[in-house]
Parts: structure tokens; C-alpha cells; sequence
């Protein structure tokens, strides 16, 4: 706990003077009030739905203490546009609260904001608001996010049917191989993996791409979606269980990368943490097979993969994993849990 | 870092049957969908607009690591809807994010929880979602509160105007006094303070009261407010620069409790200290003259007691405290900075 004058002046940051130079320029909408207030304004557009998430991300827990100050900005934005994008809802405003363990240095400052600002640019979206408080304990950076959608097309993790098509975007496991390269960077030699091999997956890990471009076709043709924070197969149980039905994936389909492919091909036994390790953000549609021509068309056009992986059954199949061979794939555990 | 399986049974209570068993009864809005999804879909009344403001606390900055988790849970909200009741906006919503450092035991979310409970029905406010995360670090609550003001009646910093009076709800320099007292037990006796005042200021430090029931008064009268977090004249400071006139506080007129006085008759240098602390949670309105009686008497009528402090005018005047005698007080410091 640290006092000072508020208007110190030398080369001290005060939270006033840090919010003033390194977040203002974030906050591009009239709502924000410049962050001169404590509290923003928003006058939603009517006939739109507000859908309201926030995800914290704390050092050692979610990113590493060394990662790049831009990449854990990203990071705590991305994960948060990514449950937008699975709910169909267009990226809107966000608030940041910023718990820091020391005084900030200006260009730590400099660069955090810079991968918030190159964020926000590409998913439109702009920071309203938030707080900056001092910690003893580690960086911790919570964002909430609020996005838009028509009353009523909203796609929510319940909504799912039986015969429903299971697709997922891009490619799982990748953010798991770049956290083991990065605790451990030998392992990388070890699952036979080039330098760009190395520098995509802990990227991957980093840098989680929000499926923003998504939201259109999800809304249009999903009616169940989840992004994989927690695990591929964990995050299909949620969204079976809460709209009471069961999912069998084919381990087989699952998409891979070429990094991927190649230490699976090392590590054959890697495949069960590869479908449960978690914090891909990507995401898991539940289309209906007459919609599946229309989605898969869409999501080409958009230039996001996708592939279809499974499928909802009833519920008294529970949740199952097929591996390659068409028999259970038997799990330890479906993903991961904070507690 | 703890990874479990996530339907794990016994007495291990995992994040999803956390969520469920503590908080799920706490999302009484339909928007939350009982918490079973990772956002929230709200549909918000036609001509509101929405005032949106996040706060978080950390423990050994905000609270001490033994509060009871009740008032721990309750000063999260409350400095939320503090926000919110400067602004004359009405309780709507929130949202939670916890950082919690070690596997939540039972009687203690059960008794978090209950703090919110409590002051959740008092406010008229409804969880609608929120993040639960482990943390290598202290216990860290954010709140995002939304609150739901009529277009264009948001009462702003940035409105106040010179000539305008200066008033303070409740009383000042309580908290501070309670977490002295906290902190070094035997100061309470120094300053004469009796059983009943020492519980007074250190429920004033624990469980900040927000002053929801003057959202009306604040919004039909006042022409610039803000709560009092980082200290009187600190948020006074600030009203006034952003709207960009001066103030005068008159110290003799600053409310303060019996508790308060009768450790201002023993140590009267105190009173710049309880002028600056911060923690108090009152708000300070601007008011213009004409105005003055209708606030007044509404405020009457809503229990709540309000004190004249002061006045703002022009640009030229600064910020200036007034002592008892009339001349101006030198203050080291106008309020509480984090870095």
C-alpha cells in the first residue's frame, strides 16, 4: 500500500496520469467520458440484446510471467471476445480492471496498451472503462466485455439438439504444446519441431485468435456454441449437459496442426491432452444437419476452417470420445478446473 | 496451479459445483441463465441507458486478510453501487470475478455469499455472471455494476458548475478511524472512544453503506457528483477540475460522527488526515443554488442526511480547504493514490 501526493509531479505515474496517457487513447467511444469519469454511459442501439461476459487472466495461472507485456493484453481481451463470438454477439465495449503487483514502468505501460489497442482495432471494439488498483500479489487482468445481438439471436450453450453436426474452428492442442515449450523448451527438440513450429504454437499459447469474423454464421446457423477454454472435450460436456442431450467425438477428426501432427506423430499418446488441455478459443458449433451446407459454405467465406468432429446424440449416450480405431478413447480427465 | 477432473465427486467441491451451489441462488435474473453459460443476455428497458462501472479489492489494500468474507463480499458490491448512485443511476445488474488464492471452503462462500445476498436485496440488484479463477496470489474481488439511468439524466463529474453548492451525504474520516483502530487496537482508547464506537468505525471501514436511496435526489438535482473513495477533498479535486472550476471546502462544516468528534476533541490534527483518507463512500454533490432547497428536503425525505460543505467557483480559486478559523488549511496530501 503505497501513498501519494495525488499530483506528485516528476516522473512518478500517478493512476491518474497512467490512465490519462497510456488509456484514454484506447477509449474511442463518446460513451467512455475520456475515462475522466468513473463510469461509462451507453445508450445500446435499440432492438439489440447486450450480452455480458468478463474473464480474468492471472500471471502464472493463465499467462506467464515473462510473456511479452502485448501478448497478455491480448490475451485478456481475446479470451473474452471469443465467448462473444461463440454467442453470436458482435463485439461492442469493454472495461478493464488492472491489478498491478508494482509501479508500472511506462514502457511495460507502452506496450500493454499497444496490444490492446491492435485488438480492439481488429475486433471493433473500445475500452469504456475500469479500474487500475496496486497489489501485493501478482498481475492480474480482469476485462469485461459486452457485445450486441438482435432480441432474441443470441446463441447460448443450451440451445443444442440431438442430430445436431459438432464442428469446431481452426486447430486444437496447439496453445497446450506452446505451454510445454515454453516451461520446458527442450521437449519442443523432442516432438520433432522446427523453429516455426515453435514460434506458431507458443504464439498459439499467447495470442489466442477471437473467432470474431465468426459471429454471423454462428448466429445464423448454430443453435448451441461454446469456445474451448477448458478442454475440447470438457467444453462439448458443458454444452451436452446443459441442453440435456449426449455428444460422441471422433478423436479422428479433430483438427490438427502441421506442429501438432508432428509431435503426435513422436508422441502418439499426446492425443487424449491434446483434446483436453485447454485454452484453444476456439470454437464448437452445434449446427443442425439441415443448416450444415449453409454453415460450412459461410465459414469458408469467411476464411475461418472448420471441421465437423462429432455429433449430439441423446442423452443417455453421455459424453464419448471415439478414438482413431472406432473404439472409446478412455479419459483421465476431460479438462482442466481451477480448484 | 491445480488441475482436477471436473466431475470429480466426494467433498471436493469443483468451480461448476461451486458456481451452482453458492452463486447460481444468487442470479435471480432471467438475463444470468442461472449461470449455466459463460455470459449473460440482457434486454435493457427502452429509453435507459446503461451507466457501466467496474471496481476490484484486493486483500491488504481494500481489506484486511481477516474481515469476516460477509463484509469482504458486501464492500465489493457496495463500492460498485456507490459508483452508481453518484451517477443517479438504479441498480441493474452485476457481474463478479474472483481471484481466490487457495480451494474455497464451504462456510466461507456460504458466508461470501451471504454478503451479497444481503445487500443484493437492499439494492435491488441481481448477479448476472461472472469468472472464478484460483490465484497464486491474495483474494481479489472485481465487480462490474450496470445501472440503468433514463437517456440524457446521467449526473456526470464533468457537470458541476461554479456557484454551485457542495454537498456531502453522511459523515467523513469513519473509516479511516476504523481501520486504525484494526490495525493498532489500542489507539481506539487514545482517542476515548467508547465499545459501541469502536464497532461503529469498524463497521464503517468494513461495510461501506451506499447511498442508493438518493439516486432520484441526485439525478432530479444535482449537476455533478461523485462518491467519496479516494478521499474528500482528493474527489472533491476532482469534480472540480474535470468540470473545470474551482472549490471551496470549509472544513468546520465537513460532517463528522460522535465517534469521529470525539477523536478530533482528543487529537485534533487529525482532521486533514479524516479530510483526506478516503474509504468513506459518501457521495458529494453539486448543487445549484437554486436547487438547493427541493434537494434538501428530498433528501430529508429519504432518511438520508446531507451536509452543506461548500462551493464551487471559478477556475482561478484551485482547490482550497478552509480550516475552523477560516484560514486555508495546508493539506501534505488531498487523498489516496495507488501508485
Amino acid at each position: 500500500m503505497v501513498d501519494r501526493i495525488e499530483r506528485g509531479g516528476g516522473e512518478h505515474l500517478d493512476e491518474f496520469a497512467l490512465i490519462a496517457r497510456y488509456f484514454a487513447p484506447l477509449a474511442t467511444d463518446a460513451a467512455a467520458l475520456g475515462l475522466r469519469d468513473d463510469a461509462a454511459v451507453l445508450r445500446p442501439p435499440e432492438s439489440q440484446e447486450i450480452v455480458l461476459t468478463c474473464d480474468t487472466i492471472v500471471e502464472g495461472v493463465h499467462f506467464l510471467a515473462d510473456d511479452p507485456p502485448e501478448s497478455i493484453a491480448h490475451k485478456a481481451l481475446a479470451v473474452n471476445l471469443s465467448d462473444l463470438a461463440a454467442k453470436g454477439a458482435r463485439p461492442y465495449v469493454y472495461l478493464l480492471a488492472l491489478a498491478l503487483p508494482a509501479e508500472p514502468q511506462p514502457a511495460w505501460l507502452e506496450a500493454f496498451a499497444s496490444g490492446l489497442r491492435e485488438l480492439q482495432r481488429e475486433a471493433g471494439i473500445a475500452l469504456v472503462g475500469g479500474d487500475t488498483t496496486r497489489s501485493p500479489g501478482p498481475l492480474s487482468v480482469t476485462v469485461t466485455a459486452l457485445g450486441l445481438v438482435p432480441h432474441g439471436h443470441a446463441v447460448l450453450r443450451l440451445g443444442a439438439k440431438r442430430g445436431d453436426r459438432l464442428y469446431v474452428t481452426g486447430t486444437i492442442g496447439d496453445a497446450y504444446l506452446g505451454l510445454r515449450v515454453l516451461r520446458q523448451p527442450a521437449v519442443g527438440r523432442d516432438w520433432g519441431l522446427s523453429e516455426e513450429d515453435l514460434a506458431f504454437v507458443v504464439d498459439r499459447y499467447r495470442r489466442p485468435v477471437p473467432r470474431s469474423e465468426l459471429v454471423l454464421p454462428i448466429r445464423n446457423f448454430a443453435q448451441g456454441a461454446i469456445d474451448v477454454s477448458d478442454g475440447l472435450v470438457s467444453d462439448v460436456g458443458k454444452l451436452a449437459r446443459v441442453s440435456h442431450v449426449g455428444a460422441v467425438i471422433e478423436a479422428g477428426r479433430v483438427p490438427f496442426s502441421a506442429a501438432a501432427e508432428k509431435a503426435l506423430r513422436r508422441e502418439p499418446h499426446l492425443l487424449p491432452t491434446l483434446l483436453t488441455a485447454g485454452d484453444d478459443y476456439e470454437i464448437v458449433a452445434a449446427v443442425p444437419e439441415a443448416s450444415a451446407v449453409a454453415f460450412e459454405a459461410e465459414t469458408q467465406a469467411k476464411g475461418v476452417p472448420v471441421s465437423l468432429i462429432g455429433r449430439l446424440e441423446g442423452a443417455d449416450t453421455g459424453l464419448r470420445v471415439l478414438g482413431p480405431d472406432g473404439k472409446t478413447l478412455e479419459l483421465d480427465r476431460t479438462g482442466y478446473t481451477h480448484f
